[in-house]
């Protein structure tokens, strides 16, 4: 088995994982920066190396020192958590180079789902349904309006090497497209170093809808249902539950075998998620694959019992499934909030520094998965999200009432939060009906 | 439905009260003590009263001021939690004349439940095997003696109020008999205001076993399978788990029918708790029976996912058992550490004070039942209960692994814990293996 694993990651993920590897027997080895020296994934790990400044170019997204800290440690595995380099196929490929196994899909599926627009052609190829737009990538804004103005308004424009909501595009009207474009264009190749574009029809009323897959190295896939992520604000998920609102069991098991199939058709390996919109005529379209653990994984885990980072170093070691798509089984329904140190009240301005107080209610069906602790200071160099905040309830309306009153325990001191923004989510009678979509957060954002 | 529950109790178990009252739309009514003025539960509380001062003679035991202060309030129900009022017979007889629902079973049964040798009468009526012993209560320690002579030595002097190990003593040998007799009687005396007492044949190497039971209105009851908390101190429970690594399908079956049965024979209606030994022959016998919701309540929740407060209101409220025998599943391994504050190396000497510091582990399987936060004064006029540490596992091994990384994570400043000493008994080799009685952690301390 696997004995020693370097978490190429930070806060909450790096604990998560950690957690997992402690209970699995395997020692941990913590990277970090100079500026989280004292963040609580460096004191939690087994061995600690601070592989840089700041800046993620210079320490987690730094692939030479962060191999180096594993082969003076002798990892004999790296798991990459979720963004920094969970989704670089170089890294993937240079640790089979050091002979070191990383905890994720190979290279070349990376790299196949990591394009969109490759992505896109392998799932029209395998007969799973995606959103109408072009097959092939779009490499000049008149090329792309004369596809656009053909398929008509409104419109995507999104980056082929995106995530996160960057280099992408709503665009309305025939007018806006060129300036759109333009700007969409340039933002992918700053974030990404790629301006490869393509352009998809904009589904009205959308739901963000992800299944959850679990492959192994012999071709056994099973899906884990869904999770509905349609609360998102620009792009970013703010609130995500297990099982859908939206979905009966009927529908579950088509997209979630639809899934599985396009799982198979990237020849795909170890943990990751199809997503998904789902229109307000139930059509589903794929929207892109995540080669990697999810932020919002834990809700899979609260609805099924089972440990996906636990399943994703057992894959990684070469071993079988340890379950059958017929012993997935969901019981009843698991709500997630993020907290973020931001100030919703001031256009989401990001507030790091020091937490002088923290208070984290608990009890029956409450899980809370952070890093923060009283005393640390956030870094302002990183993502704002501090603490996921979940419950499971017996039915949903059981996990609203549950999630609420979490949301009104949880004291964090010295800095802003979204708690009472997420409160306010939470009570929403379009959310407790489950009336949502991708746009609900914007609209609501507008009164 | 119930709207408004006063909750006649404090700690963790009344915040776990009022979480489950808030979840279900109750508004709830909170008692303190003047020592108890910043206490959690106080502050989470829809509303709270003062109802006296520090001794719970003088506060939590004060009936009078507590269904005053429940009139005031216009509560139409209270729970009493565990301990204090819980097995109060008359208090459960005032409520009922007072047209306030008591949360829990009716006064009769919990007086001939509360009465040991009564309840021992009323059990092996019904067939339910007792330990070998007295049918009828023994007024004197010359009756006594004569009885444990022809019973043979080691017998077990018990109190029939008894409870919490108090007026409980093993005898090994005829000489010590009326030393032990004498001692025990004075102190159920000043315990319980009652010195009536009973023997039985002590069963040695035997575990505690105990049956969660649910009873309603309507004669229907059924079993959430055992918990094991043979790991005790002076017959304090220390660590808890479900289901027991010493009982199998087959006799957990046959034990659970045992359990409805005696719940039947004493008329039980509401949530209660079959207390079995179990010896090394697989031989169990009935001890007690306990007519209130237990401390270590959460590990059933834990492998069930039923909410044992919430069945406990629907049920006084008047409803119809929600779940039938056949649907209870026992799923995964859950245990539960007792963290107190207490000094295990200087004889658990209490550690009351100021809690300077508290960090709280989460993560996948992971509950904390507690009433703790950083700055909270602990009060010295109450149990030493802090905190409970659960996990629940796929199996016991990974629940093994899991509470051992909880409570190396766990972090309480300011005051003494039995943290450390927890995490040795985990450790324990004979715990591992699950080779554990009730006189496990006293031999372990003699060593």
């Amino acid at each position: 088995m696997i004995k020693k694993v370097l978490i190429a990651n930070r806060g909450e993920i790096a604990v998560r994982i950690i957690r997992a590897c402690r209970e699995m027997g395997i020692d941990t080895v913590a990277i970090c920066s100079e500026a989280d020296k004292d963040a609580l994934h460096a004191q939690l790990a087994d061995e600690t190396i601070c592989v840089g400044p700041a800046p993620a170019k210079d320490s987690y997204l730094r692939m030479d020192r962060i191999l180096s800290a594993a082969y003076a440690t002798g990892a004999d595995a790296i798991h990459p958590g979720f963004g920094f380099l969970s989704e670089n196929s170089k890294f993937a490929d240079l640790c089979k180079k050091c002979n070191i196994t990383f905890i994720g899909p190979s290279c070349e599926v990376i790299d196949k789902m990591g394009n969109k627009s490759e992505a896109r052609k392998t799932m029209m190829e395998a007969l799973v349904p995606v959103v109408p737009g072009t097959k092939e990538a779009v490499y000049s804004s008149k090329e792309g309006k004369e596809i656009a103005d053909k398929m008509g308004y409104p419109v995507m424009i999104k980056a082929s090497a995106g995530g996160g909501g960057k280099g992408m595009r709503i665009v309305t009207s025939e007018e806006e497209f060129m300036h759109h474009f333009e700007t969409a264009s340039q933002e992918a190749k700053n974030a990404f170093g790629d301006d490869t574009m393509y352009i998809e029809k904009y589904i009205a009323k959308a739901r963000h809808i992800e299944f959850q897959i679990l492959a192994d190295n012999y071709g056994n896939v099973i899906h884990l249902g869904e999770r509905d992520c349609s609360l998102q604000r620009r792009h970013q998920k703010m609130i995500e539950e297990s099982p859908s609102p939206a979905i009966d069991d009927k529908l579950r098991k088509e997209m979630g075998e639809t899934a599985v199939k396009a799982a198979k058709a990237a020849n795909y390996c170890n943990a990751g998620t199809i997503e998904f919109l789902l229109d307000e005529n139930n059509h589903y379209y794929f929207i892109e694959m995540n080669t990697r653990i999810q932020v919002e994984h834990g809700v899979t885990e609260l609805v099924t019992g089972i440990d996906l980072i636990k399943e994703q170093i057992k894959i990684a070691h070469g071993e079988k499934l340890s379950y059958k798509q017929e012993d997935i089984k969901i019981e009843g329904h698991a709500i997630e909030c993020r907290i973020n140190a931001e100030n919703p009240y001031k256009n989401f301005t990001p507030s790091p520094g020091l937490v002088t107080g923290f208070h984290m209610p608990g009890g029956k069906g409450v899980r809370i998965d952070t890093a923060l602790y009283t005393g640390y200071k956030i870094p302002a160099n990183y993502d704002s999200l501090i603490a996921k905040v979940m419950v499971h309830g017996c039915n949903r309306e059981e996990a609203i009432a549950k999630i609420r009153g979490v949301l009104g325990e949880l004291v964090v001191e010295g800095i802003d939060t979204n708690i009472d923004f997420q409160y306010q989510l939470i009570n929403n009678k379009d959310f407790k009906d489950g009336n949502i979509d991708t746009g609900f957060i914007e609209r609501l954002l507008k009164k």
